[in-house]
């Protein structure tokens, strides 16, 4: 019988705009063996997130880059398969940070012990998780809707943006969201409930944001950039919030951008419109978690926070789902399936 | 005997670009008389700030445009002349939003009386004004700085940027100032009391400012624009935050713009270094009046913030005085005395 082996997806090159294939590797070794105090990990799901576009890049940012031959980032639910941990015994489900791989050692340190019966453990990494209290966090810290308001959301079908909608729903404004295709958009307006869901991908979104927000917008909550912002940014009204918490849509651009330059004008309305514009990461936020999770958890107990999950099979296809979710492929929180729960 | 005469500066014609002669003009009529329950009040002072370029150009913003043929508006410290109205005797000094005139009617509503034996009167056109009141409420509601960050501000000898670095010093931070040439460099830092002061016009201003902020900038009060914001954008660091309250070097630039597009730049760093950037006007911050008066008066009493005017002698040279403005020429806060206190 054949040693067990553990599996793992290294960086092995910096993208030049849109990541290849040929930037990842798939690598084979034996499994781990914990140390005393340690556990061996068996990753069941893995998260894919737009987030880790920016590590793939040597840049200054909050975070620091994934090193080249380093496997590849990430948030997952692990089962643990051997423990030498006090705190640990084989078969709890944990939320881990154990990134691109089938198997990790841990220390125990930052892994939080998920319940199966409270709430399937995959919403760790999507509405209860990462995703969720970055909309919550960015619309109740940054973004501060009021009743009666207009926020905006692209990318509404996807983990946070679809957040970010029924929060502001809940909060008493409008929630106006925007996806990619007409499967999206009734998903958004008609099972998550937004007021109205726009098809980026029909002419005329300037036209038809405009209208669907005669009062201007309150709240845009950027996690795209791009075409959106430039459809939102003129509607924005006096004193808008604009909470940036992602620019999928320029995160594999190729500097520099050709002009004309757009800053002067932006800086002229953040001027003359009070505008706030304010990047965010969830963790500085902290204090606020306790809040989320009981908040969260009792909204989706009770259905008026709903989420759907797009899972891909096998952590050989990661690459694969982590490109075409950069495109917009993906129909929901995306995970990969590692391995059986 | 002449009729005595009252004389206004009314705007003509809308700058393509820099603000012309041609686009003021100077008229003449005869005194106007109070009615029951009005006031005539003579300007003494006419406060010039870089605002009144937004004024003159016929885009959205915060306040409506000045129209063609309607006279400049602007601050003012004027003399009661005449009063029909129970709340005013003649020779009371007040301060007034009457614009670039010699003569005003007034019902009394705005009117602050202004007390000399308290503060010099000219003092509630600048420090003690709105752009001391910019100055304090930017830094304390936007900026917020903590004890030994760094603060950076440009046309720091101006009325605006003197009492920002005053203030951050104040408050326990560093102060750069950036200013045009050595005479107010000088001042900057020797009258002043910033830590730095660097001259925009000495070649390599990037490198300088750098070096002066080895721990990069947490606060840049953007005031200006233009190659300021270029030098400084890079040094911000993670939770910088940046007040907008004006940016003189743009006002008179005609779109478009040539690229490179700075913006898709502007914002991954507005992400990745969790900043904040929030155009505000003074008076959304009303609730910090009191505080403010008290404050400033008592730093201004104390000579912990110091401020220098520069007076320009006679209404008709306003024009002159204000495309001066624009281009740095002034030295302090620059006002016009259109008559004698």
């Amino acid at each position: 019988m054949p040693e067990p082996k553990s599996r793992r997806i290294i960086l092995v090159a910096r993208p030049r705009g849109r990541p290849q294939f040929t930037d990842f590797r798939l690598e084979e070794g034996p499994l781990p063996r914990p140390g005393d105090g340690q556990l061996l990990l068996r990753i069941a799901l893995l998260s894919l997130d737009p987030y880790m576009r920016g590590r793939m890049d040597d840049v200054r940012s909050y975070a620091r880059p994934v090193g080249l031959g380093e496997v590849m980032v990430g948030g997952t639910v692990a089962v643990v398969e051997e423990s030498r941990h006090a705190g640990f015994a084989v078969g709890d489900v944990v939320l881990s940070h154990s990134g691109w791989q089938t198997h990790a050692l841990s220390s125990g340190e930052g892994l939080v012990k998920l319940d199966p019966a409270v709430a399937p453990p995959s919403t760790a990494l999507g509405v209860l998780g990462m995703p969720g209290f970055t909309a919550y966090a960015g619309l109740l810290e940054v973004g501060r809707p009021r009743p009666g308001e207009t926020v905006v959301v692209a990318a509404a079908s996807g983990a946070v943006g679809s957040a970010v909608g029924q929060i502001a729903r809940l909060l008493g404004a409008r929630a106006v969201g925007i996806a990619g295709g007409p499967g999206k958009c009734a998903y958004v307006k008609d099972e998550l409930g937004f007021d109205v869901a726009l098809d980026h991908r029909v002419p005329g979104l300037n036209e038809r944001l405009a209208a669907a927000c005669p009062g201007g917008v309150d709240v845009y909550f950027e996690n795209v950039g791009g075409p959106v912002w430039d459809a939102v940014f003129p509607l924005l009204n006096e004193h808008a919030r604009v909470p940036v918490c992602g620019l999928i849509a320029q995160y594999s651009a190729t500097a520099p951008f050709p002009g004309p330059d757009r800053l002067p004008v932006v800086m002229r309305q953040v001027l003359t419109r009070s505008l706030t514009i304010r990047g965010f990461i969830e963790r500085e936020f902290a204090a606020l978690r306790p809040a989320f999770q009981k908040d969260m958890a009792a909204w989706v107990a009770q259905g008026k926070v709903r989420y759907r999950e797009d899972v891909v099979e096998g952590l050989e296809r990661a690459p694969e789902a982590f490109i075409g979710l950069l495109e917009g492929k993906n129909f929901g929180k995306l995970l990969v399936r590692v391995s059986a729960l």
